[in-house]
């Protein structure tokens, strides 16, 4: 794209930019820029904070705006020479060529009608140009008319937003998920023989291994795939083809399937058509659901990482079980000191996602009639929260799980010393009397094996057969 | 349960009470309840506001220590004598009978110890009464080492969460909204031929049919019962036989299994024993999901209670569209005011269970090693949300959907007037000159057919051809 | 209150219930109760869940049904007999003695309608009574006509609001946060020599005594406390007055002033009228400002407790700097554990505070034009809130944090082994010279002096000299 | 700063970068870049989302650092000619002139030690560069000993945290909410005397003005204001002085309340030194009890923007009181739509503050000891709940606020026709008959004068009396 060549009656006025036109008049736009005059008008009206559109968004406006062009083509509705345009254009789109020609702000309008126009003006402007034509001329591409054919920024929109967060899941938060966990796992086989104290309560309580403690954590993160997947379906049903309101009117009968269709192909995705538009419009309970599913991630790995951090607090005055890797000094004061800051961010990132999920689900329930109007806060959430919890399991396993070591001394100091290896003898001399025991050492600073003795319960060779740590660890 | 008879020795002390024990020592407790000593602590120690354990946890309670019995017998660990009267006492506990004995407060111990105790004495105690023993003497059932037999609270209190939870959505949560969603069906049907204006932004938008706008209410709930369904396997999967730690140490081998599994028989329901036992104990990602998808459940609800309220109102100053039964006086000063108090109702419920949502969720990313210790808080909000979800899906539907009547003039009114049938004619004269005509009617207050006539874009027949609003339900 | 004398007539009916009469119509109430034939229908048709409107709100209604008796009076409005009989009856709801007498559910109408007409029916028909007329018969004294005079519900509602928040905080929440401050000084006090180990990350720090470390908790609630108060100004602010919409329709215009004024003698509180009705009856900003006040608190005990936990974890394979009260057996499993429950009831409280905020937030944003109709989800969470954290407060003071106790050698062994103290250095040889010597002392599991003087930076005097911690917790 | 110029020996290197160092040892920085091995290793190891630190809580590091560096020389700590360098360093990051230099993510270690360091980098070799030093050699100007003397990040970060929240609030939020009210004054003078209908649950009710209920939304900015204000006592309480753990080590025992006071000259506002340093490291109540007078406003603007959007339904379908600005086209497929779209965008940014609270509370109450180690994810959720706040509140003003007109018509059809002006004959015939004369004219679709006429209550002159709209939009 260049800026034009300078003739004599455009002189007089900005040589910088171009004129846009729309229902409302015309407008300034800057020369190098693909955008038009609804794109500039939402630049004015909504300058507020620095939230962009998220590119994932844009990328999915790119794919539904090529699927719809191929099947207006198919369908008759639409020129093939006009349809390769767009195409091309669009291609350019999906691959983030033009993510500078999307400057909008996640606060607008409430159905993202501008961004869907920031798609139809630069596809349609960039289409131009590769015709040959001039910018903002609206031929042979219209925004509306070519562009937006057959479709609403009410359909567009929300397929948009299942097109990105889906895509968003499947090519980051998934993948991070399974490499944290695959660490975790790795961890797990190579803890299997340690045992250590359990703690319940941050109690000293009976023992299990290492290797069982991390398998919890690989549980967890199994079972976190498993929940966001669970709610993919949701995600796969597109809104496109209900256009204005549900009702599919201006489109044709067959619109809404083939292009959800053309979608999946586009994308390698199961996407599917709405079998209800009239929800898909006005409701996003499948983007609620989603965040539920990532927010439940988001709790799991806030225990993960509070678990590893206490068990690696100390050096010396702290649990610490475990080494963690020692990745930056950590006190700008205090020389040497090093922190679990892997853990911190992740915390961090798990505490913000749980905010984010309390704005979507406020913003999910305040639909009327045919349209929510609060779509963008719900995918400028909802992706939020996918990439800093893709881009943490990442930086977690990275630079925190895979370098973890135990401390061995450290956690057999603590083993052989609990006193919660007392439970061991509840079937032997009943509940009651192994509290008295336990009692005792407490009391009076010694074994469990001599209170044992000295209440005549066991002899020390009893207490020897009874008390093994390794066959704490299962059931016997 | 009597008070004992009195005897001489006995007169010295209150004669309301006996001693119960546990290792803390002797402590009184009313002759006429059933607990012991640990429950009796527990009112001592945590007098903190009113809310009890719910319900459905104690008989949730009751049927595990049932399948314990049985269990434990099958596995050759239990006399069948001492199961038979424990599971005699259990089943006044799944009865409800026993409730009254069940005194403790949430806001107690973050493992549900007491519960788990309150149970255990429960049980024992009234076992005792059945054997004509002595309350309080633990013979021949002890509340820790026959009730309790290969269990811990760790793993029995999450087991109850689960079984309380997952019947209280198949007996009250999804019967309710499988109501509701009828009643709306019912309606979509009834109102199918109903064509009215669509609202987007609030705005006057395309036409639809009443039965469409509700056909999407439906959708909403028919994918709510889906996704509350899809969160059932998480629940499905109990702790029971993870005992202290999750290691199972003190249970016999095939304790775990033989118990989920007569749990399933006792319920109906497919309950299995957890994968991992460290994870069943040490979160409740579970819980958090099933929330989170109860809580989508809200968020619909609260779209379609706020779009009948709206529908609703009036009768002369509102929207108009729908007759909303008249219950009861809407106002102490306003005579004749009828109010949507239905819808009010399950939108504050709806706010209620987001809030719900959000505890639960704190809750479950603060658990330790091999503990959370904020189970309490977490069932007592799921179940609050299930119980105040049912019972206004129901009261919804039965004083507030049957009787929703349709206001024909009212709606005709507006289709008649909307300037937004002008959409019809996109494919006709383009978007640009369909926006002039609507702007034009607007701003001289006449029709679109009168504006269409004098911009000389259709003739009076044509426009009549093109813009009928029942060609605009539906692509075409 | 007698069921009334059978006669003929009456006979066919149900000899329990009398006839209550509305512009609805007649319904049936069971004779032993005061409510009217609004209080009777919500019962009908809002049983959703089990949650009661608060007793505090309850006495909160009776304050200002008598106020408004009394001003009326003053007014000329109402007879001198009449309101002599609505304020006897006014002062039993205020002591509590008809609190069964108010059965009505959280969920219902949304200004909480049908409690304002709960109020107005009990006070009437206990005047009534007390004027020996006939219950159900309106005669003397009219629910609406002279109950209600002067008033709606939509400002009495906020009104009564307000009376119980602002009295449940002065009276219980305010004195329960004193007593915990106060609690916890003494023992900063008692701890003011004891130099331990500081902890940030979690990890190893400089050192201060325990006596600081608690004094922070102090300032955390000192600051709580005042957060609190500088809410009470909203709070004071009275809605009546306003009646339906905020203009004060039917209301005498010194009405307004005068109730607000009696309502602060009857309370011993400085309430006034709202400056500006519309707004007092339609947003409720003051109870979510003063909700984040105290959710502010929730937060800051949340951290206290969860200190106290991890300082008294152990007994031998935790922290253990501090020993907790043993209030009661903490295992059903495992014999002789004890636990820090009431740090385990406290953040479970702090928990559903953070919760009840959320839902208090959301409803309160709800509002439309003239009114917010989720006024009782607003105050069934604020006062949820308040009651269980004053409690929660009292519990933790009482059962927990008078019974701390150092264990002075973990602390000293703690201090003594942390190669922290090597901040100490940082003026003397440099942060990077320090890091160094921290350095070599941890990878060879020395001491610090020895690392400092095999470094040849300083002499084992000048080590001595500079490394005190007792010179470390202050600055110098 | 330029490259360095290329000598034979670094060749062999990248010739973009060069290298710094710290006590890990040392790393490639480009060499166009003031950062040093910190930064550069944060970006490695933190390489999670697109959150950076805001820019306003740079400009706050660069005012501490010139206040502490300015302590440091007055209490001869500091030669003048560093401090000199170093506070010339600062002023260009308080001008905002190195922002580029600050890169880092939000999610990175808790207290943020690396934005502090990055800091201290900063400015390290920016004053080298003055100085004529070479990057990267800590000569002259050490960014530990000289830019962080007398401070830890533990102090620093929550010092800068306060100090960029209370100059937002200052600059931009209070500013932006006092024109938002000003406009809605304004709004409400010239709407005085226009008497429209009131509504209460959506329902007719009794009528009051347009500018009353303008006054409304002033009174609820106006105690937003006031609320904010509130809250800054808090923040104005600074950590500066309190060190690593609170204690001020390494500290001259006038540093706190100096630095303090010289902050408090470089800002022009009231900070001072926090009375507590312990709880100003381990905690940050001040800014939870902010973030909740923050969601208080958007609360508020939630329930304004939404009646103004309500209020401006239609034109023909909705209620249409309003006109409001119509700035943009409103949707790609309906033609001459045009939608509330700021109101749209308010809401949103309304929902978004509400998540951001939850963050914030859930991550202020997770500090453990000394330390609380969520404070970049606490002031970066603050920070943005201020900006998107302020900007919307200015948007809504501009875009908005300015632009409603009434509608007149509409307005006065309204209030002619609603059946609640039967209130103002309830002094005259009683509630009960009143409600007879709504209910008969709902039924049969008259007016109230004709119902009461037929009714026998009144003659229709007494009603004409009665019943004047403009007697009832205040007490009498």
């Amino acid at each position: 794209m260049e800026c034009p060549t300078i003739t004599a009656e455009k002189l007089s006025v900005d040589l910088t930019t171009r004129t846009e036109t729309d229902s409302m008049g015309a407008i300034a736009v800057e020369c190098d820029r693909y955008w038009g005059a609804q794109t500039q008008r939402s630049l004015t009206y909504f300058a507020i904070g620095q939230d962009k559109m998220p590119t994932e968004l844009i990328r999915a406006f790119g794919i539904l705006k090529k699927a719809a062009a191929i099947v207006n083509q198919d369908l008759g509705k639409l020129p093939a020479e006009k349809a390769t345009l767009m195409i091309q254009a669009a291609d350019e789109v999906i691959a983030g060529k033009l993510n500078d020609h999307f400057p909008l702000s996640v606060w607008q309008t409430g159905s993202g009608t501008q961004t869907n126009m920031n798609a139809n003006e630069v596809i349609s402007n960039r289409a131009i140009e590769i015709a040959g034509g001039e910018l903002g001329s609206k031929t042979p591409i219209h925004p509306n008319d070519h562009v937006n054919m057959s479709q609403s920024s009410n359909d567009t929109f929300p397929t948009a937003m299942h097109i990105a967060a889906a895509e968003a899941i499947h090519q980051r938060l998934l993948p991070m998920i399974k490499k944290l966990r695959d660490a975790l796992q790795s961890k797990s086989n190579e803890f299997e023989d340690i045992i250590k104290i359990g703690r319940t309560h941050l109690m000293d309580a009976v023992p299990l291994t290492l290797g069982q403690e991390f398998s919890g954590y690989v549980a967890q993160l199994e079972q976190a795939i498993s929940r966001i997947e669970a709610t993919l379906p949701g995600l796969y049903e597109l809104a496109i083809g209900g256009t204005a309101v549900g009702t599919g009117i201006n489109t044709h009968p067959e619109f809404a399937v083939r292009s959800a269709s053309k979608i999946a192909e586009l994308t390698g995705l199961p996407f599917v058509s709405a079998p209800n538009k009239f929800a898909a419009l006005a409701a996003h309970d499948a983007i609620v659901f989603t965040s539920g599913a990532i927010k439940t991630l988001a709790c799991a790995l806030m225990k993960i990482a509070n678990d590893l951090r206490w068990m690696g607090s100390g050096p010396r005055c702290g649990l610490g079980e475990l080494v963690l890797p020692a990745n930056e000094p950590g006190s700008s004061i205090m020389p040497g000191k090093v922190n679990p800051t892997q853990c911190e961010a992740m915390t961090m990132v798990c505490v913000q996602v749980m905010g984010n999920d309390s704005a979507i689900a406020i913003a999910a329930s305040q639909g009327n009639f045919e349209l929510n109007v609060f779509k963008p806060v719900l995918i400028h959430n909802l992706i939020h929260s996918i990439r800093i919890l893709s881009d943490a399991c990442s930086s977690f396993t990275d630079h925190m799980v895979v370098g973890i070591v135990p401390n061995r001394d450290r956690i057999n100091h603590f083993l052989e010393n609990s006193l919660m290896l007392v439970t061991a003898l509840n079937p032997k001399i009943g509940y009651d009397n192994a509290a008295k025991v336990a009692y005792k050492a407490y009391k009076e600073n010694s074994t469990l094996r001599q209170a044992c003795i000295e209440l005549g319960l066991l002899t020390g060779e009893e207490f020897d057969q009874f008390v093994r740590p390794e066959q704490m660890i299962n059931p016997s």
